[in-house]
């Protein structure tokens, strides 16, 4: 697991802004998992999960390095929210274009996969929580690389994976977050998810 | 029924651009219902429905006028695409604005309720075409015409129906249709909805 100072983020004691304990506390639970820098992390990744603050993830992934990043599957996760405008937040990608695809021609050489963008981070591994999952989206211009993520996917417990097309269409889940911010306002919950249904 | 020129709509006899037959041949087979101007048709309405392009829309509830829009509930199911760029279609307003916002400050004395713009129009109004209808939004200022709306929506078939909130949650649904869009590319079909699992 990558960050910007390993350090630093394990020296923290108090609890997060949205009051979960410290990651201290979480990596001493999780010993097999390495804390270390962004390049770090990349350069021994099989694949890469972009779980970043949208607006970070560029400079991230610069940390992390091109050529640490060449040939792998990025599986991208984040959503490119703009809070500079207090709540709800906007976005600062959409429309015309995405950070998938930004993303995507920062890195030519990597093969990204924009999806589980569109739930909540509880549910994203662990989709059983809900009475039905819901679907799952995948939006990529490598055939083979969506493969693997539909895999990783079906094993978290994803039954309805949509390979919406290629990097392009990440601009259409991207702009679901607006509705899933007022969802979760109407809701009074983040514990759900959208399902195509046919 | 409104349209901008009842003689001209009523003369047509070619297919439209989707091949569906000309208005004439609906119109003959629905002979209660009047085609006439935007105005006539707001003057003595109930409940108006915005099903217009969203790109005419504020143009069209104009000729309808102010007037005869006060205190009534304008049921807005339209979107503001944008084709002027080819295909897919862009939005015209989005993020930090939506047509359902536009069409509500034009005409304050109108109550209006953005719903059903997230599904394809056959489903609208027959939702239980689907294994299952689904979820359908509401978005508004006006409670009471919120209640109204749900209660026509039910109505029609929906059974999930969710209160969004105020007029500005049209925003998160007017930003639905590109994910729509690539949707109907993806599963070959219109016939989806999507319906939020808890």
């Amino acid at each position: 697991m990558g960050t910007r100072n390993p350090e630093t983020m394990l020296a923290r004691v108090e609890a997060d802004a949205m009051g979960a304990p410290p990651f201290a506390a979480w990596a001493e639970q999780h010993p097999a998992i390495k804390v270390t820098s962004f390049a770090d992390a990349a350069v021994g990744a099989e694949l890469v999960v972009n779980a970043t603050n949208g607006g970070a993830s560029l400079d991230v992934l610069h940390q992390a390095a091109a050529e640490n990043l060449d040939g792998k599957i990025i599986l991208d996760i984040a959503n490119p929210l703009d809070f500079s405008n207090g709540m709800p937040p906007t976005l600062f990608v959409k429309d015309t274009d995405s950070l998938g695809e930004q993303i995507q021609r920062a890195f030519p050489g990597a093969r990204v996969v924009k999806t589980l963008n569109t739930m909540n981070a509880d549910l994203m591994a662990r989709p059983g929580q809900l009475s039905d999952p819901g679907s799952v989206f995948v939006s990529g211009n490598d055939a083979e690389a969506k493969a693997v993520v539909a895999g990783l996917l079906e094993d978290f417990g994803h039954r309805d994976v949509i390979d919406l097309g290629d990097i392009t269409t990440a601009r259409g889940t991207e702009m679901l977050l607006p509705v899933w911010l007022r969802l979760w306002g109407a809701l009074g919950t983040p514990a759900f998810n959208f399902k195509i249904v046919r």
